[in-house]
């Protein structure tokens, strides 16, 4: 079971992990980053149980240990028990959601390991928001899309800020960054995925008549610039969500999220 | 045409309006608030323009200026020019956007008012978030929502996060708060509205079996709390969209786009 582990000064060497979160270690997948990986609040952090993001410690308040260790019995860890004035002096932040677990990053997957078992993916063209990338794992998770696939333009998944909005999906989502692209876009195809490419332009299909293959590839590109003339013409489909004339497109999470609902409900009614 | 005023020092009362916009005036919509509506960004100052919330002044860098006077030219207001640092200073952080405008708040309109004309509205539930508010109005504006009827414990959708999230759409799709609650679900029943609730519970049909009525009302609630009781009960049909087991539901802003997308999905095929 977790093992609490009172704090009581902010400068305890053993928190150094949680330091100011805000400012420290905002690209820990670079080299020079420290690799961690920061769930916030309680559901995150039961949410990194028996995934490879196991914690190796937490941080938090008296109250959410007592909520935590029951769940949390089976792992031989530290749960360091700080003041809330503690924590946030730590954090460099007033955390409302009082606790924190961290976790190592595993051994990065490849896209052609995720690609044998999936139906559905999304692959992310420079997606360089963490809300963004946060809510399109969370929108995977909930609609059914097997795995996620980002070219190297993206920003990190794994950072603080996307496993929150995430609800901690991107822990359970599986993803790959791609080495080459738009080289991804051929292999996927060659996998025998239909790429789609979401975009709000013309000339392209509305949604609903074009995720109907067996294997779909949903590509999409970040809010304002969209998706590259490249990447545009390396799929095989342009897809659009019809819109109320002269309203500019939706935010990215959302547009993706309208999409892997419209592929669900055909898988749904295919399968009838 | 919008005229230039140099504002040399943050202390210069003209500016006032635009004073420490993070603290002040959180609930303009109270008694006690200054009831004004502030747009942030060329795209959102430019779809002010030709609506009931046409702003009486502007603050902005002289970029800024230069970059709008063409489209400001049929309005004989100030626009008080100054450098990023002073405005900075004025409006309480560095404002990425480098321009503001202000508006008064127009008359509220009242629900009936809102009714006669539309098929589709959504209906808001204690919905206290302005990012989320403001992210249905800009979903509803892209996906074909005729208007919007806030219950009185939802956010002030004209608070300046709601409005920049929206991207400016509160400002043109319709809205209204109710007075009474849940009394306005029977009077949108006999308006000819079929109101349907949206909840991950079951029972419940799935969304494309709920959404066929001439006139639909979608009735959506807080994320966490959802809908009360209360509003279940007094509503015609419950949907769900279909999701992954064991997955929480959606954010509200992105359910409510996979709804007013099966709407307008289904609208479509139907006028064919």
């Amino acid at each position: 079971m977790a093992y609490a582990v009172d704090i009581t000064s902010p400068d305890d060497p053993r928190v150094d992990d949680f330091r100011d979160l805000s400012t420290a270690d905002r690209r820990p997948d670079r080299p020079g980053g420290k690799g961690l990986v920061i769930g916030e609040g309680t559901v995150v952090v039961e949410r990194m149980l028996g995934t490879p993001f196991e914690p190796y410690a937490l941080l938090g308040v008296s109250r959410r240990y007592d909520q935590l260790c029951g769940q949390l019995r089976d792992l031989e860890v530290p749960f360091y028990r700080a003041s809330a004035d503690t924590m946030a002096t730590i954090v460099g932040f007033h955390l409302n959601r009082g606790v924190l677990a961290v976790a190592g990053r595993p051994a990065p997957r490849s896209p052609r390991d995720l690609l044998a078992a999936a139906r559905t993916i999304a692959v992310l063209e420079g997606v360089n928001d963490h809300e963004n990338l946060g809510s399109i794992f969370r929108n995977a998770a909930a609609l059914g899309v097997d795995a996620v696939i980002l070219s190297g333009r993206c920003a990190d998944p794994l950072y603080r800020r996307s496993v929150r909005v995430s609800m901690g999906h991107v822990l359970r989502v599986p993803f790959a960054v791609a080495a080459s692209w738009p080289d991804l876009l051929g292999e996927l195809q060659r996998g025998g995925f239909s790429t789609v490419a979401l975009t709000p332009a013309q000339p392209s299909l509305p949604l609903a008549h074009a995720v109907t293959s067996e294997k779909v590839a949903f590509v999409l590109g970040a809010e304002g610039p969209g998706l590259s003339e490249e990447t545009l013409e390396s799929t095989d489909v342009r897809a659009h969500i019809p819109m109320t004339t002269g309203v500019d497109s939706l935010n990215v999470a959302t547009a993706a999220a309208v999409a892997f609902y419209e592929r669900a409900r055909l898988s749904e009614d295919a399968s009838r």
